[in-house]
């Protein structure tokens, strides 16, 4: 598969431009003045289905052929992918085939339900989820998604740059989480496309750094049983993701899970907006002062807003005990 | 004091208009489908200080002789009114005198002193609040902004739907929740002045439908130990507010707690933006279907975001068990 360009993410952007929201950047005067910079937030916990992962989803899915349509699509995942995908095949008509393990807490299948999708339930294995996926292609030639390694997701994800760079032009720095790269690969491609003085940094948590090691070796270093809070990033990169990320990403930086509950918090309590643990790991790099930002114009991306209320990480004894 | 009047909402417009936010009106795709109409949310959660009350606060401030000013401002409250005023003094430089019981949650007296606010602590009752605010004015010389039986906070407050009727003219109903009835008188005005096609309703929590009773009766029925979870909505109506609300507001209607909590939740799931329970009681009685709103435009004021994130009225074993 080539790799994406930024004809690509401009010609994404138009695609899905009448079913994606066109999502607010916000700002904080309090978080400016905490920090030292200026820093506006891109909020993509206001996209369609909770997450910038529709924009992915929804340029795959309509840049599909009429014959391949016929047959819908399938992919597995029990996450922000997952519903996604069915909320984009269910506005285009199509199926959308769900591999899920049979153990996916009960609030994400619902996700895939009421948008529409189908689950299709296997064990909790890699092997499983594999096979499964296999099936499901074999009985009815639909069209595999893969949620980060896949050229029309890539080019889908960068259009929440391509917004932000419109919207506030001068930008010193642009973050975004990196869990499979999908979103930092658009967002990267998309900067060194319209605003290449502009830094771009990724922010990983510390218990599923495998981007960060990867960019140390320059190969692929895949997550071995990952353990974090931010549970959207604890995937792998991707071949098609890791390129890109080798040659226009400047700098990963690695963030304690205390550091992204406390920016978690912050968020809500202050901006007032609902965000995910995988998405306060931007503010959580900022807050662990990770980069020198002084007197910078920094865009973050809020990457999404579906939160299990009934589980907030701040609601655990063994939570609130971290310090910072 | 005078009742107010659109004139008066419109003056305070322009005075408070560089020190506010104009908040967004937000929408959703399946909360309209839902309840089979169109929503506008005018989200004072975003408002500064996390409410509404900051622009009845700030006219009130800005309203203020210089001589008035240098003697600083004072009130009774624990609330929103008390972190609003706290604000809008520190924004004009004055003193603010705070008076409130020593048993306040440490995270409002934490507001209070956040934004430069002085506290002065009083035993919990209501001879021992009176009597420290008489004593505060007479050592200070303070000028007392009652939290909303104030012409000039009634009509900072009501600038809230002049903005949301400038940008969604033509609502066939506006609704606000009713405590002491700042806001809603405000938004009464504002209504009666610039859209009186359009319907205004209240909402009020079942445990404090002191506002309800007193429309019934024609005269003011204070509240009697209120209890709801929606603590900024425990007040009774003013002299100054209930003349207009009796004039001005169409229907009053109840919400049950278990209907308040549903749509507060369901306010952060689907828009993912943090409410406190007083703002989802608009929701909360349109969830209930107390009135008919089919295909109707209806814009609802969502009062603040001012939540304790440590004591979620869904994280308590007692009302998991609410059903609806």
């Amino acid at each position: 598969m080539d790799m994406p360009t930024l004809v690509d993410i401009q010609a994404a952007a138009d695609r899905i431009q009448p079913y994606i929201h066109r999502t607010p950047v916000l700002t904080s005067s309090s978080i400016n003045r905490m920090v030292n910079a200026q820093v506006f937030f891109k909020c993509e916990n206001f996209q369609k289905a909770g997450a910038f992962k529709f924009r992915g989803a929804c340029n795959a899915i309509l840049s599909l052929s009429p014959e391949e349509a016929a047959h819908g699509v399938a992919t597995h995942s029990s996450g922000n992918h997952a519903a996604s995908l069915s909320l984009a095949a269910q506005m285009r008509g199509l199926q959308a085939f769900i591999v899920m393990p049979r153990t996916a807490p009960a609030v994400k299948k619902a996700a895939v339900a009421g948008y529409g999708g189908q689950a299709v339930f296997c064990e909790p294995t890699l092997a499983a989820r594999e096979a499964a996926l296999a099936d499901v292609v074999a009985q009815t030639g639909a069209t595999v998604i893969h949620p980060y390694n896949d050229q029309r997701v890539i080019a889908g994800q960068g259009t929440a740059a391509l917004e932000l760079l419109d919207e506030v032009p001068d930008l010193d720095i642009l973050m975004a989480p990196v869990g499979g790269g999908g979103l930092l690969a658009g967002t990267a491609l998309a900067v060194a496309g319209v605003s290449p003085q502009t830094r771009v940094i990724a922010a990983e948590p510390e218990g599923a750094d495998d981007a960060c090691r990867s960019l140390k070796e320059g190969r692929i270093m895949p997550s071995v049983n990952p353990t974090t809070i931010a549970d959207g990033l604890l995937t792998s990169l991707g071949t098609l993701t890791f390129p890109i990320i080798q040659q226009h990403v400047d700098q990963i930086v690695t963030v304690s899970d205390a550091a992204i509950i406390i920016a978690m918090r912050h968020i809500w309590e202050r901006m007032k907006i609902v965000v995910e643990p995988s998405a306060a790991v931007v503010l959580g790099a900022v807050f662990e002062r990770k980069i020198d930002l002084t007197g910078q114009r920094l865009g973050l991306i809020l990457s999404g807003g579906n939160v299990d209320l009934d589980r907030l990480p701040w609601a655990s004894p063994k939570s609130l005990t971290v310090t910072h």
